[in-house]
């Protein structure tokens, strides 16, 4: 897998796919601009009336639950059954699962319509796993790296999707067994809002030209990893950080990105 | 008109205009900043409940339909309808002209109370011309400088705005047959979400202090050019550009702007 | 109060409270991070299905009205209602009074809900005492310090709210007598969209963990007052201010803070 992966940054960065991106309101700006950095095209659109259309002509769609209400999570459902049925991959970050009743109960009905992607950090995987489970599976509510890998492999097999825990190091899980481990980031990642949601917004672009979910989620998060890692060594706070990482989203070589790789398999 | 631009940057500095907006999730925070650099005044405002009221008090107006809905589609047409009444100038963005079945259906709506400027990309234009036409009149959906400068004409015709088409080469054309072309600009621009939309509210500050549209609309073009080239000669990738562009919006000074202005009229 | 100021950043940088904010569009992203750069746990959401839930979980909570409409009014009230019944601290920045009707009436009832602080302009913070009174006290429209002053101290007196008036020197009043002015800051946060925004974010910070509104309060307005120096000396324009600004709020340390602190009591 390691080699494949400088080949799919270069595949987006020429295949350039249309995003269609229903995500929250904090992120949006950042998100549009981290997938420009990789030369992909995004859209923003929500509205119930155009919202299947929009799905019809892109490449990829992110639905990302952060700010929802009770309008935004409709266009989701259209959204993610549009993408379904059309066959499209989708990908669900599903931001803040399990702080209030509300987001449990529309997670729910997104996972429905089987995300070919979920990604989130540990407590929002192990929250995910227990709202779908009809039968309680033992997931305790204390968050370790243990449990949320067991949750996110009864998401697998419950739903069919790849699945990426996301944190000091990302865990990704398929239904093949496979499991994919990323060293790469950095701790300033955590001190600047929606980098998790940037993950995500990547993920989506690379899952849209890229067949094999798994290396296109692996992709993403080393891509990511590795441009905050240099962001962070060259700024001096969460500020500067920002717009350092997308200009090496956009500027990374492949001699740069595969020094810096740390990804490991079994 | 060359030599009134400069004298344009210098009144819109001076009489710092009211600009209300209604625009889109992703750039309202850029877009407010960008006008804040010109020392212009911005407002975001939407609510039923006040968007006359606010239209009353602002100078300038921009309805940009990127992130439309329902409820946001009936404010922005509340928004226009005030605009026309009450005389003042209001610039229209239409954001995703052609991509759904919806935006087509809400621009034609918007077009019936007149906007004072309309900007937009070649294909956006072609499909609002497209759009607003009862009869087809033969404009193709391949687009090209010259498609989209005949449907720049005939949405000139038809509606009476300055029509402005931007790309390497802005196009501004008026219903007094005037048509101006802008070279100033960079690539990198297009690397980084809402610059067209940067434009079309630097364009509702220029036209709310300057009485001829086509020069408000050029100087907007220019002094937006002028700043994202300098902003990329200075950067390392989109991020740093994006810190720069605002910066020269602000300390831009007459000699640099006469230096690098790069217009042609006909 | 001087000597607790530098203590009670460490005690918001240790305790990381998880604030809620329901605040604008246009600066979800920039509070977000202000709040990241101290090491607050930023959290936002609105719908009304999930909304009491949040403040439940939430150590304090910002109400910030900017980009208000029907639906958002009503979050705001339900989340002041809850915040008020379960006697967590939560913020009011007025954005806009007194621009429309329909601002001075969502802004009585909020009032209603008991804001521990208050922080707007001068202009705001006298057509909120304007509104709020059932006659009239006088109060003129036309803005002047001492006249802010006088409509922050009604406002203190009809509601026990700390009242801020933010300015070229902040103002602070509180039911105790006490008038604490801070003089840190600088005008090139004029130009930056959303500084008092993020004004307001950061006292909800501080009220979270300082039992002593006031002392929360003036903390805030000081913190981002010297960070606001400090970015405005190292930048080049509004742009590279802004990300200054966050790397200060993130690295600032006690002697640069102590060396810096202007603040005046009586």
């Amino acid at each position: 897998m390691e080699k494949n992966l400088w080949n799919h940054v270069t595949t987006l960065r020429t295949q350039s796919p249309l995003i269609h991106n229903i995500t929250n309101l904090v992120v949006m700006n950042q998100t549009a601009n981290a997938l420009l950095a990789v030369n992909a095209s995004p859209v923003m659109a929500h509205a119930h009336s155009e919202v299947k259309d929009m799905v019809r002509i892109a490449q990829g769609l992110l639905i990302n639950l952060g700010t929802l209400d009770e309008y935004w999570i409709e266009s989701m459902l259209r959204a993610a059954e549009a993408a379904l049925s059309l066959g499209k991959p989708w990908v669900l970050d599903p931001v803040g699962a399990g702080a209030t009743p509300y987001r449990d109960q529309c997670l729910k009905k997104l996972l429905a319509h089987r995300p070919s992607v979920i990604r989130g950090n540990g407590s929002e995987i192990m929250a995910l796993a227990r709202t779908n489970s009809s039968s309680t599976k033992g997931v305790d509510s204390t968050a370790s790296s243990l449990q949320a890998l067991y949750s996110a492999q009864v998401l697998v097999e419950e739903t069919g999707a790849v699945v990426c825990i996301s944190g000091e190091t990302d865990i990704i899980v398929d239904r093949d067994g496979n499991m994919v481990m990323v060293d790469n980031g950095h701790p300033m990642m955590t001190k600047v809002t929606g980098m998790g949601c940037t993950a995500s917004a990547l993920i989506a672009a690379f899952a849209a030209v890229v067949e094999n979910k798994t290396e296109a989620t692996a992709a993403a998060m080393v891509l990511l990893g590795i441009a905050g890692e240099w962001a962070a060594k060259n700024s001096q706070g969460p500020g500067s950080f920002q717009a350092n990482l997308l200009d090496k989203l956009h500027n990374i070589r492949e001699s740069e990105f595969e020094e810096a790789l740390q990804i490991r398999s079994k």
